[in-house]
């Protein structure tokens, strides 16, 4: 069992290419023993944006404060806090924060 | 892809045996194309419970609002706003909602 506030999980900056402003903490992985899926809470800067990429393996997002613009397949879609987004395996996407930053739970199967 | 506001999908009573004043919205599912994982948000009531059980397969859990006692093995947990939980497989666990109620996001595997 894990149980805490998820600032007691270090924030990480990411340093992907094309990841801008970019910072999360992997609350729930395969280090805690998760056999499945992994828990990430990611927090943009303002402006900030994470890379324009595809992978084959989905997301599921749940925008926690903060809001911006999901990129998917050059189409836009406005986020704004509790708002619920999954994205299918192999399409391309980004997310990209407002003024105000964008902090949002991803969820993503491990890498086997 | 899917992006809506978690409001937008149904609220469904829990009618499992020993849940009490428990709601559920299965935001991410199998039908919406998820390949491995669902994300659902359980609404419990003030003084609302899931039943104590145990099962094969994890939980991942972010708290949104409200609190209550989470118990595992006995054992009990306060919980919070943005509190991390996660629920290895075969643990005994339930969840009882305070005064406020408690609404949290809850993520399993797709049972296979």
């Amino acid at each position: 069992m894990k149980h805490v506030h998820y600032t007691e999980v270090p924030l990480e900056p990411v340093t992907m290419a094309g990841a801008q402003g970019v910072s999360v903490r992997w609350v729930i992985s395969e280090a805690d023993g998760a056999p499945n899926f992994a828990m990430r809470i990611f927090e943009l800067e303002a402006g900030g944006s994470t890379p324009y990429h595809e992978h084959p393996w989905e997301h599921e997002v749940f925008i926690l404060a903060g809001g911006g613009i999901l990129t998917v397949e050059g189409q836009e879609e406005k986020l704004k806090p509790q708002d619920v987004v999954f994205v299918p395996p192999g399409v391309s996407h980004n997310f990209r924060a407002g003024d105000e930053g964008m902090t949002f739970i991803c969820l993503v199967p491990h890498q086997k």
